[in-house]
């Protein structure tokens, strides 16, 4: 404040310049005060309990200009949990305590009370945002994060419309259930979900496309349900960019439109070399934009169908529609919705992710990496307990904070021996695991500031013969270039030199496709302490993650509240014993 | 350690000498190792989760001797919630940070963490644990604390047996989906419980006394299960002492045993002059010891039902058998199970309450009281959300806890202003309040130490005509005297000179009775902040309780774990920027 804080009229001047004048350009502050509860809600027409902000659900959708400043006011009005929020593929520069993973960057925000996140969105993108303790995020925790461009600057394409989409799944057993299975024994898998959402949207035994298949109901909706579709209006002969983001906790999904092709612009908050497809894989994590031309039949709507790919698919598409206006929603498209492609057609899966490509003017990589980890994705065993491992250690995450744990060198807080950073050289990825027996861990890999690093995701058998899955890797703090992928085991000397370094896509998220394996680059240079882990909810709950980190000593004043649990709580309280005055905390 | 372990021989004799020789009766330390987790059960045969203690639901019976400190490493293995365990009837003096009261006298514990309760059980009795955020009760985190006489001392009864019962009531609706239920506007009340349980083991669906009733369905039991039958086995011709507890989160229960009378002897850990009866009514809260004589035909067992009483009832009584060894308990009675006597038959109820006088040689109350504060037992509104009220102020816990607020002088963690010690003289409590709306509040009646306390409990009409509620109050910290109920409105001039100041029986909860008053006197003489409730779990989470505090500044060294949440985390924590060496808190 100061100097204008001591001029009212400046002030207000200051104010109103940036409230109306978009033609300065000068970054804004967004500011959110949010409340975190759980609310009676009907996503799929059947009532159930969901993690809600303010009322809503999905949350609220955050939308701002590259350069602006992002305050949420977050505050749990949960019973008895503890709450954070994770700003998922924000690179939190300067402000990693703000990334809002439990365990890693702060303390989970205890019930009533109110954490304040604030950071800097620095690009233009498609992102959004989630709970990142325990198993939130399946509870419903989730909203759109959307970035434009720097008022006064453009997207590097051309559209006249827009629409917004966060894809989920849904099931109706309770997550405090469903966690309560997976860490049995023997465990019990969650299963598919019952329901894809659009939106926060969809229909559990019924059928918006119920005319077009026997044998499936159609739904009673009359358009004001919480499980109405979500309807994509648009006008004809336009060009529409159609944003998506899969926050589902399992499901891989395949998003296609009757009768129009996509043309993929952005994947992650990043451009890439635009390409035509007629539908797109997205997994857990990841995000795109398309766009599409409302060239069709102005007379006729069209179908949207969002599928289940990557694992045999037991829960029926999400189904919206594509309502060229200013025909009726309740006109049914001629032809019956796009069929998802079958599940395992890996191929088919491989085809479109490898056609993705960053744009010409994309930062690229450094041309050779500093150090090289492998990382081994294996399910395994822990005294009856089924795990996913790394190297065959399984993330357990700590109750306090990495984070400060590290700024202050609280050594107690965690393993101080780094995880292993290879595995063994003869290990068989094709055959399940020869020793099934995992060990838990929650030790850190540890970057000089600065250094490249590729790390070599390498996908193995899982613990049943001839099974391995897909696992989509998120990455907070950085975006990484994705060199490569390949299938069976990744060789140094055969693969290493064949590696993309000329327009590799930045991204945040990256699949490794059964029995196969990813290569991707990034630079530590953002310090802080950052997962790196499947994004598949239950398989993150099951010890799939690691944990990076960089150049913490540089990093800046960490709030209290992100402090004020664990070994970190008690290192820096102190505890006088007889007060003599009021202790007055700053509020 | 100092001398003693200086010297290893020493400090071996000295171990030993606990151990073994238990004529010297020197307190011993009993210390428990717990880790709380929610896990699958199935308390009525029907499979949900339960928060249960390494493993077992109910959690571990403690037992030790009066005299004796009770240690419990209490780890919270939850994955989002905090923990706490209350240790109900215990009064924590010098320890008013181990009452385990979320909000009042800890921080919560959050997952991944450990909080040592230390605290010594002083007298004799039937005690029992809970949780003490949100409804973690009503999830099942409960067991008993029993506590025998100093070694060598003897009760001042004979027995040959023993049996411990703790009664609960349990619903198939998860907790969470009640909170949220109670909570919303228009409030969804839990409705009655599915199931009685004795000792954690309830038949839903089916009755093992099914032969005596047509139309329920037998159980079909092998013994082993989850939900078999608490079967109490007694030798023929001995006296059996039964110490029942009742942790239920609503129902009030009436215990009976086919054709034996039972002889109340205890009340809440304090010793009654010796009654008869053919039932006992227990309320929530509640504890009681009673001997029976098993001098009926030996070829027999007999029926133990325990049924709902004060509210219509819903829920099958709860059943078992007592079983005369050596009788196969498969051996049914040859008449039915008792009866319970009508939910309404108030008269009853309170013919059995007025029954329960001190012993000769129990504490008595003092002749005066300092302070008179009157508490009005309101159902409410606020905005549309239904509340319970206390002079027209429905709690709402903070998130910092008061001990430590109030230990460290932070005004900003609660509402400075006391409740009101009163409501108005002209109130009619024969009709739904006339102003439905209440308000929300925090504040703290402060007493001084060592102050005589009256409080009259005054009951009411609630929101609907014609209605009003039985509610269990319990304090937290103290034993009170109970001089006294009453019909009506109390009136000092008609009742106060009535009041039982001869023999009062010592309680730790007692009951209001619909449109009633109840008097209760404690002296204030136990440094701590302490919550004073209404031991029904939903009526708690709506607001109805209030918070007492005396000598807050004779509190000692309160554990830092108890403090590291809320503004008691920000006053209290230093903020090093740049640390130049190790910290190293003391594990």
């Amino acid at each position: 404040m100061g100097r204008v804080a001591g001029h009212p009229f400046l002030l207000i001047l200051f104010l109103f310049s940036i409230a109306i004048t978009p033609s300065i350009a000068l970054p804004k502050i967004k500011h959110y005060k949010w409340e975190v509860e759980y609310m009676f809600w009907s996503p799929d027409c059947v009532e159930n309990i969901v993690m809600g902000i303010n009322g809503q659900f999905p949350g609220p959708t955050i939308r701002a200009n590259a350069g602006d400043t992002v305050v949420v006011e977050l505050t749990n009005k949960l019973h008895t949990e503890g709450v954070v929020i994770h700003w998922h593929g924000i690179l939190q520069r300067g402000s990693p305590w703000a990334d809002g993973t439990a365990s890693i960057s702060q303390c989970a925000i205890n019930p009533g009370e109110t954490f304040t996140y604030r950071f800097v969105v620095d690009k233009a993108g498609t992102f959004f945002y989630h709970g990142h303790l325990g198993m939130q995020r399946s509870a419903g925790l989730y909203g759109s994060l959307i970035v434009d461009p720097e008022e006064g600057k453009n997207e590097p394409f051309h559209y006249d419309e827009e629409i917004n989409l966060l894809l989920s799944d849904w099931w109706h057993q309770s997550v405090h259930k469903q966690e309560v299975g997976l860490s049995s024994n023997p465990m019990r898998w969650i299963g598919e979900p019952q329901t894809i959402l659009i939106n926060g949207r969809g229909q559990f035994n019924c059928s918006i496309a119920a005319k077009y298949h026997s044998g499936s109901k159609p739904c009673a909706l009359k358009g004001g349900e919480q499980c109405a579709p979500f309807i994509m209006h648009v006008h004809p002969n336009k060009t529409v960019r159609i944003r998506i983001a899969s926050t589902t906790a399992l499901a891989s999904l395949n998003f296609a439109i009757g009768n129009h092709q996509l043309l993929v612009v952005e994947a992650d908050g990043n451009y890439v070399q635009p390409f035509r497809t007629s539908d797109i894989d997205i997994y857990s994590g990841e995000c795109y934009s398309f766009l599409i031309t409302t060239d069709q039949n102005p007379s006729e709507n069209y179908w949207v169908s969002i599928g289940v790919r990557a694992r045999r698919p037991n829960t029926p598409p999400g189904l919206t529609l594509l309502n060229y206006l200013p025909n009726s929603p309740a006109k049914l498209p001629v032809l019956p919705p796009p069929e998802t492609p079958d599940w395992e057609d890996f191929d088919r899966s491989k085809n479109f992710t490898f056609r993705i490509f960053s744009t010409m003017s994309s930062p690229k990589p450094p041309t050779r990496f500093d150090r090289r980890i492998f990382l081994l994705n294996t399910q395994n065993r822990l005294n009856g307990f089924t795990k996913w491992a790394i190297n065959n250690v399984s993330l357990a995450l700590p109750p306090t904070p990495y984070l400060g744990a590290m700024k202050y060198r609280l050594k107690t807080a965690f393993n101080q021996n780094p995880p292993p950073e290879n595995f063994p050289s003869d290990y068989n990825i094709d055959i399940p695991p020869p020793n099934p027996n995992t060990t838990i861990g929650n030790g850190v890999y540890r970057f000089k500031l600065g250094e490249t690093v590729d790390v070599i995701l390498q996908n193995a058998n899982m613990l049943n013969p001839n099974t391995s899955e897909i696992h989509p890797w998120h990455l907070h703090g950085h975006d990484f270039w994705v060199l490569g992928y390949g299938d069976g085991k990744f060789s140094a000397a055969v693969h290493g030199r064949k590696l993309n370094l000329k327009n590799p896509p930045l991204r945040n998220t990256v699949v490794i496709f059964p029995n196969g394996w990813t290569a991707i680059r990034f630079v530590a240079d953002n310090p802080g302490v950052w997962a790196f882990h499947c994004h598949i909810e239950p398989h993150l709950h099951m010890g799939m993650g690691v944990v990076f980190a960089e150049g913490v000593e540089k990093v800046g004043r960490i709030p209290k509240k992100a402090l004020a649990c664990g070994v970190t709580a008690k290192a820096l309280m102190k505890n006088p014993r007889n007060p003599k005055k009021t202790l007055n905390p700053k509020p």
